[in-house]
């Protein structure tokens, strides 16, 4: 019984992710769903990025949260376009759904915007299940986090097309094995793209950028 | 139509809660629900904690996952007695449910036991609205998290009994607000106790043992 009520909302999901992708395509704009645990720096990532995309790029955000602005309002500094979602009006959902997405997007202008980040509600579980009509979509694992992530949530990384690995500049400081790490993700999805990045120092900034220009120069055609 | 079927699962689920701990009751266990986000070092905590607690206290542990025994391999080192609980054997379920606790608990030979510990699933949302039957519950957030969590994720904040600030040995090298964060927890939860500790150096674990042998002596009576 409860299968099927998940089935039947799953698939109510997936029609809204359609019409967002229909969405999307027409404005030509890039749509990538960046998700992780809380705090593994999502946000972080996000001010350094869309400041080194400019200004061949141009950015749009959409930021989930079950609750607070706080991630709009640092991100609204970037100067960008930024509409926070909190999922406690809708009754503390602990992902982002495709309609909740279709909603916030109508409120921004994206006719210039050639890139709409969603940053997922901080949760390594269920946002991995719920199309929200991407084109892609990154977890950020923090290496304070410890090295059996990918094993332990293996859903997150088998549905993502890149990893980014945050807080590379505090290794000195933790027992963190990288390349266990990078083991276990291609363990669950053989030739992921990772990107070993520090959002405080912006080291490994340059391969993530290159990365994500090409995807999105990709979906302009 | 979806809030009716969420609240029949919930109810059911509080059944089976109220049925395990009249079972723990009998018992004379004291039941700790642990939960926290992916890598906050909960298992790190409980390992160091369980034989802080000997010998005096007998502990057992229910441990869950999506996926891996990992943790529970980890745990079985300390020589109390674990079962690991994988929710992908359940459709790979985000939080632990009340009817599963109650089955890995029989599974524990729960005689000699004085405190039995549940790992939940590394989530901050999800799993604070499941009730197992648990007489305490305790959220662990790693300093390398954010001070702005327990704004972002009450409910975990506001269910629990205890909030464990965990990985302080790593605070000279991260731009953390411990006062901040103590604020944030007293918001939500005003004069719920917050205990600063390092699972690594075992900092700060007399005043987080003392508390828990205190909970455990009252249920004993």
């Amino acid at each position: 019984m409860e299968v099927k009520v998940l089935k039947k909302v799953l698939s109510a999901n997936d029609t809204m992710a359609q019409q967002n992708r229909r969405y999307f395509l027409r404005k030509k704009v890039f749509v990538l769903n960046m998700m992780s645990s809380p705090g593994s720096g999502k946000t972080s990532i996000l001010e350094k990025t869309v400041e080194r995309l400019l200004p061949e790029i141009n950015s749009a955000i959409i930021v989930g949260d079950v609750c607070t602005t706080n991630d709009a309002d640092r991100l609204a500094k970037t100067g960008v376009q930024v509409v926070q979602i909190c999922t406690d009006d809708f009754g503390g959902d602990c992902h982002l759904a495709a309609h909740v997405v279709g909603n916030a997007a109508s409120d921004l202008d994206l006719n210039d915007v050639n890139v709409l980040f969603v940053e997922n509600v901080g949760n390594l579980v269920c946002p991995a299940e719920f199309d929200i009509g991407e084109d892609a979509r990154v977890v950020v694992l923090s290496v304070t986090e410890g090295e059996d992530k990918p094993l332990k949530y293996p859903v997150m990384f088998r549905v993502c097309d890149a990893a980014l690995l945050n807080k590379t500049d505090l290794l000195p400081y933790l027992d963190f094995d990288l390349d266990a790490v990078i083991t276990n993700i291609g363990r669950i999805h053989p030739h992921m793209p990772v990107f070993e990045v520090s959002a405080k120092t912006q080291e490994g900034f340059t391969a993530w950028i290159d990365w994500l220009k090409k995807q999105v120069v990709n979906k302009a055609g």
